[in-house]
């Protein structure tokens, strides 16, 4: 038999009605298949944080001060943060990345250091990112996924802290699937009216000025960040090294459009954790044809979404190891 | 300040946006109000989950032969099924409930013995419970709320076994919300279209005989199970005493209309984990203004969706406990 119908029987034969399971049983081949397995395991499970600042952010953009995202940094590394209290809650191991943060981090020695720059350059004038800094977040990522801490997960959740970069993930969104601006932009971490306006307004003016578009690397070249270059390069590793990734929010949700776009494999091993309130995110999850896991009205980032969808995930893995047979708890079948 | 502002606060001080967290801010005030305190606690998390048969099965309105309800009882017992899994996993506390199974168990020191009979009368030709039975319902439903094992969990979850129990729900809830029998009639464990149209055609017979009936207690009395008014009578005993009570699946959320038609202060604590795909239970959450946590297309019962939903109703607990707030991790609010 295949392992495809392999996996069918073992779901099939635990004691409950056939498709019981609904999703779980989904996510239960689909991480069979990646391991090419009928006993799927869940090892080192881990979260990372990427994090940095965008040029954009000094036009007025988000309803926080860029100072919040290296103030963030500080409540991940002192345990503070919401991301903390769930992959706690769920022994997920957490790691933050620097990955442009304009702020010089000292005696952070629980930080992973992969800073490409003091934030991106500001894309009303110029691109956010060189191809130098492309090729950085690209180095820096594999590095990361590489490194000791990380290597042995067998599944990973990607999350974010950057002020400033819905207006980056809406830019991205609208560029890779040629969508009205109208139709990506959200208000973020909760602009005002007014603040909504001028946010529109700028990123009209990127937009007009950077033009078409088609490349992905184009797309992350004019409309950055680092943090979502780095995600979407790390997404790439991950899943080149049989790894499960955990999909966030909105912005997680365009690096993984990116790296899709770079290598549409990577949907094998894809995981959507939730559906944002962020406005774009429904409409982006149904360009991906993605069925994500959790409808929580949940809009914060850090890869909240990603821990919340875990435990559900581990379910998916434990019944297929745990639950009994029909008959091997001599229970009738139909 | 009210409580009720109290509780706000604190969740708009957390290093978050304003309302962020989506749902799990509307579960932690929900929590918090039952528990009156701004620090809640979910201790001793509990699963019960009542057993018992249906006369009707007799008719062939399951996909399943009775037998099935007792081996599953072992299968409990014996940690092998989905709902051991699940608990488990979150740490949950598991107990089953023997509410009237037909079967003698022996030496099942683990199982709860609160059998009313062996299983109810077939109620194609009689009511399903008497009066004396349902009192006995209600009362050893109260022992097992407060037995030394439950008596100080803060949150407890229903879950239900019973063969033909489907047919049971499917009547309550259109005698409860005047619905057609269409409306509310699914295929339970998985009736082929045969099998659908004979259990069909029973349910319409039922109904016939049994009439128009109005008050809650007739409606359990005509359409049974021991199990659905056990666990209805477990939910009013748990809210009384200010535990949370997680509704499952289409079976225990027609109890918990019961509960509710017999005391509408019961939604203070429930919590819906979320929508079976069993079809009548999308519309039964309607009628009960109820938004589920979960839409997974599970369908198994057993309390598993209850379990699912559990790290989800711990995460609201634990933001409002453990997450920093912007002044104590000095980072600028808006």
């Amino acid at each position: 038999m295949s392992l495809t119908s392999d996996i069918q029987q073992k779901i099939d034969l635990k004691t409950k009605p056939i498709g019981a399971l609904g999703e779980l049983e989904e996510l239960a081949k689909k991480i069979c298949l990646v391991q090419n397995t009928t006993s799927p395991t869940l090892h080192k499970p881990t979260i990372i944080v990427f994090a940095a600042d965008h040029g954009l952010a000094k036009e007025g953009v988000s309803a926080y001060p860029q100072e919040v995202t290296f103030q963030m940094v500080h409540n991940f590394l002192n345990g503070g943060a919401a991301i903390n209290v769930f992959a706690k809650q769920h022994n997920i191991q957490l790691k933050i990345v620097d990955a442009g943060v304009n702020h010089d981090f000292e005696n952070a020695t629980d930080l992973i250091n992969a800073k490409v720059g003091k934030g991106t350059q500001n894309m009303l004038h110029e691109p956010a990112l060189s191809s130098g800094e492309i090729a950085m977040c690209f180095d820096k990522a594999k590095e990361i996924i590489n490194s000791d801490a990380i290597k042995d997960a067998d599944i990973i959740g990607f999350g974010e802290m950057g002020i400033g970069n819905t207006s980056s993930a809406t830019l991205i969104m609208s560029a890779l699937y040629k969508l009205r601006l109208d139709e990506c932009i959200g208000k973020g971490t909760g602009v005002d009216l007014e603040g909504f306006k001028k946010k529109y307004n700028i990123l009209e003016q990127v937009k007009e000025k950077h033009g078409d578009i088609t490349s992905a690397i184009g797309i992350i070249s004019a409309f950055g960040g680092f943090e979502i270059c780095m995600i979407a390069a790390a997404m790439l590793e991950a899943a080149s090294l049989k790894k499960m990734i955990i999909v966030d929010g909105f912005i997680v949700t365009t690096a993984y459009a990116l790296a899709k776009a770079l290598n549409p494999d990577i949907q094998k091993n894809a995981i959507f954790s939730h559906v944002s309130d962020e406005k774009g995110h429904t409409l982006l999850l149904q360009k991906l044809d993605a069925n994500p896991l959790l409808h929580l009205g949940m809009r914060l980032g850090e890869g909240t979404g990603a821990a919340m969808a875990f435990p559900i995930i581990q379910s998916a893995v434990n019944f297929m190891n745990e639950m009994a047979s029909f008959s091997s708890a001599n229970v009738s079948n139909k």
